[in-house]
């Protein structure tokens, strides 16, 4: 281990509420001491942040699932860190855990701190770092449940991704592919297609940048679309409307198309498709699932160690790359679950 | 029993696809021979026909829950007739008969015609004509199953309905009651909204012309709402969506402020709210529950018998009144179940 006598916790705070694409004066750069361990709580080390399209939402003022940050506040982001200190029965120095890190390096976690934002201890021989924010973690808890309780996908469905190449599509589509599912990914551009279908499986994915998504959706899904799991919003999902199957099903995940828009978001004008086909259109959120966390991360460690499943993460280097990173995934430059790495761990791009 | 030497058959037919409101020019209005018996088959003369918002999609060329109606073909309508002459063993001469008889006096129907149709008796011990094309028919089966299998109300939750008065919400909102639901229906005008709370028994009704729906439903839906049996979509249903109770369903049933649109349908821009409130918005089409409408009219004239529900039908005289009758449906004109009546039965107003 390196790094054992930290100095200074640098740190991004929300400076003022993004208009649109988020800019580099929403942030504030911060620099303080390093925290001292609280009394019967743990101070972790962060490792890596995982950078969600969720975070946008958080930026927002309003009503949400979950509190907006507070301007001044450190923003919120999960990660994966080492416990660096602790007076806290459950950690110890040197384990790899989970939590709201935040954007900093250093984390202070009182013991009610610790368990109201769920930290937890992570089982390093499930998978690595990277997996543990990407399949193991958040994004694949969200591709999990959302998959399997709301799209209910059965063998031999069509199941339509968007955001394909990204965090919670790849691992999507790789589960309906196992649950024998026939698999459409929509992504942008042709390196990100041809690495859901040769690498991932998929058994077609449509490039919505190269245009006639409407198009490629009749060629791809004859039989029209069972399960839509949406990522996006916008244009892509009125064109999967079009194409439902009778009692289809949306998992509605995200939307990401419409979180930077300055204009009203853009409801889904082929609603009454719904009506039409007796389809349902459903949002999960991934908080719900907590306690079946350990089971999904047991299957899905199981597919990564027997090869069924792969992962790709997109890794960038250094806390001070953090704005511009972030807004990597609303231009849609990610490949694979952006990762900002923080410090060095040897285990982390596994 | 009068008019048992008919002569002719006075129709309405498709003449072209309406842009926006159907204005008479759509229609063609044709006389024919009455016709024959069909060998082996039912002659039914058309009593009253139930005019619903569903008719106008069926004038839209395009791909649908149903083929649109033909340009030249008889309107198509559901209705209750009476058999004038029959060869068919499950028909009389005398017996009150629900089907799809059009826009016509009199309706011929083959054995296969009459079975593919759903051509069937009526018990006129259940409930009178009128109530045999509102609650014990389809907008009946409609109310009942959309808001018992779709929208699965439990005892307590509040259900907003709108188009409230109308043939479907009345019966929706009477059948929450009666499950145990504070009920607030949205209704256009004062009279609508009074008969609702003070005949129907409502908890609340909400005039949309009145102005402020947001505010309204935040008086009127303190903890949110559980069920939105939507008949109107629009604002409304943006509204709506904006004030959901955690794991709230929508049962999308229609859509009448958008069926006369000559520009795109408007999309619920509120539609994230399903995300956020891990609620779901579900179509239904009345047709999938014919198996089980035998149960449900049993269950429903049941409440009219002892009471507990009561209906209200609209009718309109005369088969030359048929244009400007379904427009009083998207004008808001009517008031109740729109029946229009063809021909005099002692039993039809009941």
């Amino acid at each position: 281990m390196t790094d054992t006598s930290p100095r200074s916790n640098r740190q991004f705070r929300l400076a003022r509420r993004p208009v649109g694409v988020p800019t580099p004066a929403d942030w504030q750069e911060t620099t303080e001491p390093v925290p001292p361990v609280p009394a019967g709580g743990v101070l972790v080390q962060t490792l890596a942040l995982s950078l969600d399209p969720a975070m946008r939402g958080w930026m927002n003022e309003g009503k949400s699932y979950i509190a907006p940050v507070a301007l001044g506040e450190v923003m919120r982001a999960g990660g994966i860190g080492r416990v660096i200190g602790s007076e806290h029965p459950d950690f110890a120095a040197g384990d790899r855990v989970t939590g709201v890190l935040g954007v900093q390096e250093y984390a202070a976690f009182t013991a009610a701190q610790a368990r109201q934002t769920g930290l937890a201890r992570i089982d390093m021989r499930l998978g690595s770092l990277g997996q543990w924010l990407n399949v193991l973690g958040m994004p694949g808890m969200t591709a999990y449940f959302g998959l399997l309780d709301v799209g209910q996908p059965r063998t031999g469905d069509t199941v339509v991704v968007s955001g394909a190449a990204g965090a919670v599509g790849q691992t999507v589509g790789q589960l309906a592919k196992i649950k024998g599912c026939r698999v459409v990914g929509i992504a942008g551009g042709r390196a990100k297609c041809d690495w859901v279908v040769n690498e991932l499986g998929f058994d077609a994915c449509i490039d919505y940048k190269a245009g006639n998504v409407r198009a490629a959706l009749k060629e791809h899904c004859p039989r029209g679309v069972d399960v839509y799991f949406d990522n996006v919003g916008g244009d892509i999902l009125d064109e999967v409307l079009a194409r439902l199957a009778m009692h289809a099903r949306i998992v509605l995940c995200g939307a990401i198309s419409q979180y930077n828009n300055t204009t009203p978001v853009q409801g889904p004008r082929n609603y009454l498709s719904l009506l039409v086909h007796r389809a349902r259109m459903q949002g999960m959120v991934v908080f719900d699932y907590t306690d079946r966390f350990p089971q999904a991360i047991a299957e899905l460690a199981g597919y990564l160690r027997d090869g069924r499943m792969k992962s790709r993460e997109d890794v960038v280097q250094g806390i001070g790359q953090f704005p511009e990173a972030l807004n990597r995934l609303f231009t849609g430059a990610n490949f694979g679950k952006l990762v900002l790495q923080v410090a060095r761990d040897d285990a982390l791009t596994g």
